[in-house]
């Protein structure tokens, strides 16, 4: 399948289904915001669920913590983000449109007599590029002006690095200790696109581990080493995951060192987490910005440092989107074309899809009980309208693991059908062992992709 | 203790233990904006937790949403947020300072020569009152110009509404049927305050449940009653819930009927939820402003409707604080000052406290095995500093409900101490059995203040 068709075939299913709707789409849309539907959300919360269990609640050395998206504009000079978060972008003076000054349309220098607008075609009428701030700007208060400009956040990093000293305080941890967050960011890119992929909001699941100096290098491996695994357990193809080493050119200026997680996307492999070393950067930066200590005294050795900081920033979006991508499949079957979503049976936004066989003899009533009763441990959808392989197919779809049909032998023998989504295997299970079957299936080993496989 | 005292031990408290931050405050803070930490972010995440599985997980009839923050412009018309949205305010052309209208402070008629300013206190210097709108404006695209001017939302319904139809076709729901969504909203507010009651940015939890007009008025009853059942759920005081009917000259224009579900805080009475009848108003609007039908087709009844809407709108900010407040309390205990926040088990950030009586003889180890086994299960926190009375204190201020205690009898008869916050009783339990004692207390009746007690 081509690499746009697939692209294209996802976003239809994603509408049809109800895991991302294009924002506002009623007036035409929101050029590059989308909205997630009913599907779509329980998945990202799955997501976000997951990550906060791995990072927060499966440790004692890392804290929670929702710091607000509005913050005090002095803290996007001390990160750098007013004055280095910009991009060159270059104006036709003849048509009035405006380009990245590296947009691969343009024929010729920006600023130069021979370069050509890629829009109406004119020579010599782009400017040279001038820089254009990526964040998002806005007024606190009801007066416009200087004074009162505050930013949306471009990242959530920020905001857990001018809380470190009250987490710390507060939560009685020592270094080395790690801050996590999920919340949104916004940049007003010049170029989204692909989807949710690359978005003027989106999600981010940020930790900033803080540790002594000198040990960041072998922080800085083991985060990488846990989250290339924190991927993996999401049942991604392995093969689809790849590191990607910053070289002197792409490394911030603040950064030791970087890796970022690829996944290999339709449109080619990206970024979806970075794992960065960022040294004192970041706590120097705002100690001198804000001319408040920010060291922290080590009871043990008797000293005082700067911590230094191994982040890890992965998108909450872009993760859902690997899954989407990576579960994507159509197969043949019986001269149909079956579309399947292959999510893991953790994240996949239902469980199971109840069935009665037919609408009389009892099966209604026996399905609806035992949708009811399922429906207590695990989301569940009832359906009872069509063929029973348009009912397996929508569920194909929707990602869902487990189908169970209700039929003549329930009523005497208390046994339902359950059919799995992947190998379509059916076997018939006591209706008193469909909740442990499944439960136990959500948390089985062969889902569990791990890296050494 | 007097109402403001109540209000600043509660924001010292938050502080101390981690609930809530100032945002930015190593800048001095940015006004009414507030971070939570890591105790803060738990019991918010099992406020909105409680929500989403009351509104989302437990019904067949309701829908989840994540819509984005940033939507088409012309949503705000057609919601009559760009001509409505409007605080009246003054300016003192001698100061420059500027005021709500009806600033308590302001003595005299705005606009009249006998006004007098309440900063520089000058005579006939304030304005005529001038309209100033409520959203927080920002531009999309590289160009601050009118064309690309966007709004951070003032409220998540709009999200619901311009999806309502695609949520229909996704989910396959017929009319009545409701959509939840839990996200940020932001109002550009000239006096918020009272902590995280009234800020710039804060959290909805709203529903919109599409009924066939007619049906509207005994949904709006229903969903009265059972959003009202569910603050009772959280385990607050009944007598300091009270119903407000919104009066004639309170109601919106668009509204048959609303109800707010109010708090009693230090600062009175105020609104934590309300529960809205908008007859036709949204759907109507969108329409117009789309040009799209959004007309429901009742196969049933054979015939077309625009379905009315009840809403259910609830601050997860609002209700955090209600927690914290209800749950607020000091009493003397031999001779102290013990402060406890007396929330629900199910709603605590950390559900039990694992100490080892003293830091020798085998008892830390088998207290971190002890907490160890029950972090699987629950957050857990981990103390063997100090002496034991001490951490108690910690636990009773942070809200945990459970302190367990391994001592010399422990590593006899493998019993531990469990000692309850409330009533500071304490008994022996079966190390084996912990887990299992606290998920029942976590699930128990006793917690559950309904609202027919």
């Amino acid at each position: 399948m081509a690499d746009t068709a697939l692209m294209d075939k996802l976003v239809s299913l994603c509408k049809r289904r109800g895991f991302v709707f294009q924002s506002s789409e009623i007036y035409g849309g929101l050029g590059s915001v989308w909205d997630y539907g009913p599907l779509g959300v329980e998945l990202k919360r799955n997501v976000k669920e997951h990550w906060w269990r791995a990072m927060v609640h499966a440790r004692d050395d890392i804290e929670g913590l929702d710091a607000a998206i509005l913050m005090h504009p002095r803290v996007w000079e001390a990160s750098g983000h007013v004055s280095g978060f910009t991009d060159p972008l270059v104006d036709c003076r003849h048509c009035k449109n405006r380009f990245r000054a590296d947009d691969p349309r343009i024929k010729g220098t920006p600023g130069q007599p021979d370069a050509q607008c890629p829009i109406c075609g004119s020579r010599g009428t782009l400017t040279e590029p001038r820089m254009f701030n990526l964040m998002f700007k806005t007024f606190m208060g009801p007066v416009e002006e200087q004074a009162a400009v505050v930013y949306l956040r471009p990242e959530t990093a920020q905001g857990i690095y001018v809380n470190y000293l009250n987490v710390l305080q507060s939560s009685r941890q020592k270094v080395p200790f790690g801050i996590a967050q999920i919340g949104k960011a916004f940049r007003n890119e010049i170029t989204p696109g692909n989807f949710i992929f690359r978005t003027r909001e989106f999600e981010q699941m940020e930790m900033q581990f803080f540790v002594k100096p000198g040990t960041d290098g072998e922080w800085f491996e083991q985060w990488r080493e846990l989250r290339m695994q924190w991927h993996h357990s999401l049942g991604l193809t392995p093969s689809r995951l790849q590191w990607h080493e910053h070289g002197p050119d792409e490394l911030a200026h603040y950064a030791r060192a970087a890796y970022d997680i690829q996944y290999q996307f339709p449109f080619g492999w990206q970024e979806i987490e970075g794992i960065h070393n960022r040294g004192d950067f970041d706590l120097g930066r705002h100690q001198e910005f804000s001319g408040k200590k920010l060291e922290y005294f080590d009871q043990a050795g008797n000293q005082r440092f700067l911590p230094n900081i191994v982040e890890t920033s992965a998108g909450a979006d872009r993760v859902t989107l690997t899954l989407l991508v990576d579960g994507y499949r159509e197969e043949q079957v019986d001269g149909e074309t079956r579309v399947v979503l292959g999510v893991h049976p953790a994240l996949a936004p239902i469980k199971a899809g109840v069935f009665p066989l037919v609408k009389k003899d009892g099966m209604p009533e026996l399905a609806t009980r035992l949708y009811h009763d399922l429906k207590q441990r695990f989301p569940c959808f009832y359906d009872d309208s069509g063929a029973i392989g348009r009912r397996y197919r929508r569920m194909d779809e929707a990602g869902t693991p487990f189908c169970l049909t209700v039929d003549g032998e329930t009523t005497v023998n208390q046994t339902v059908t359950i059919r799995h989504r992947d190998s379509m295997r059916q076997e018939r299970v006591g209706v008193e062992r469909v909740g442990e079957v499944i439960s136990a299936e959500m948390e089985s080993d062969r889902w569990q992709v791990t890296s050494g496989k």
